[in-house]
């Protein structure tokens, strides 16, 4: 199967087969595919929490809504951002990135300034949401590698974020969700949209060639 | 390859081989890729511009602090987000979803108020952020697509986003730019980071498990 035609495959599946769960080896695929992601300076502002605990799993679900797939998962992803880009945490990134290659951290002097210049232009609002949108890239190149592995992945945005942080200890961890993702097979009997049509803008609507 | 090693094997490539053009087929797969995108309810709150004029490509480099990839590309990628919700793009949405699947739009009613209550929730900013969000996840599906093809691509965040949309005349049209996309082929000679070892969190880093 093409990437394409991988794609195609893909959708937010609403019903998944309870219990029915996703090999380690196709998670830890896709938990390494989110860890490769592309990410603005290279710093990956965000980490990414496993949740495989059953009764963890129902506590999340009852503040998401009561999202079906989540107590029809084995393992929800939960991706989220730092709360805030610190310089101890873009000196830690700076030490690392000088320490993996082998090279003084001042040979990354002008690097370095021009990713606290980014970030000092940016108010507190600002900076969590661009921190954010690397979270989003992070997550589509999940959904990808979830596509190819083919297994079924829910992108959700509707769960309370301030207590799911509580839950999981994440102020603790300077961290803040973003987006979950439950990983699955969807359940064909009991989803509506199994079957239905995807539905995106036509090449002609989606492009604009200049 | 597996898609684990076409993303070890990607990176933000600083200088392509100039005018070493990418094939159109693979330039339309990364297109058709980004057009099939998740995005939160399906929504697509943002279009592709697709820029491969060398006169036009200028003009971009120079309010993009003149990086080099800009000039040596082919093919330009501009991701812009919709300027606002407005209730017209919803009601199209909704009308173009029940034409393509056949039924009345009332079957979505319920499915159409949740999009308005989450959209009616947002200030103008925050509608503004979410949909950039959204249009960094169809990224993160372009930059799969883009490392699949053995394309290099170069995310860009560093250009001045009012002028940029004062050339293409986005604003016209309801559109924002967010972030841009060169496609091309490593300049091995001439790129410093082309050999450099890929840097990324360690597993123990970047992953919780609970």
């Amino acid at each position: 199967m093409s990437f394409i035609e991988q794609l195609n495959w893909r959708y937010a599946t609403k019903r998944m087969v309870a219990d029915k769960a996703v090999p380690q080896e196709k998670v830890n695929a896709i938990i390494e595919a989110t860890r490769l992601s592309a990410s603005s300076y290279g710093l990956q502002p965000y980490n990414l929490l496993v949740i495989q605990d059953k009764e963890l799993l129902q506590k999340i679900q009852a503040i998401a809504y009561n999202q079906p797939q989540i107590g029809e998962t084995s393992t929800l992803l939960v991706f989220a951002a730092w709360d805030k880009p610190t310089q101890e945490r873009i000196d830690t990134f700076f030490n690392f990135i000088a320490s993996e290659r082998g090279i003084p951290v001042e040979a990354l002097a002008g690097y370095k300034s021009m990713v606290e210049g980014k970030i000092g232009s940016l108010d507190e609002v600002s900076a969590f949401n661009w921190m954010a949108h690397q979270t989003y890239l992070a997550l589509g190149t999940a959904l990808a590698a979830a596509a190819i592995e083919q297994v079924d992945a829910t992108p959700m945005e509707g769960f309370n974020p301030a207590a799911l942080d509580e839950l999981l200890g994440l102020s603790e961890k300077g961290l803040k969700s973003v987006v979950i993702l439950p990983l699955g097979y969807r359940d064909e009997a009991n989803d509506p949209l199994a079957n239905a049509k995807k539905v995106r803008k036509s090449t002609e609507d989606f492009v604009v060639s200049l």
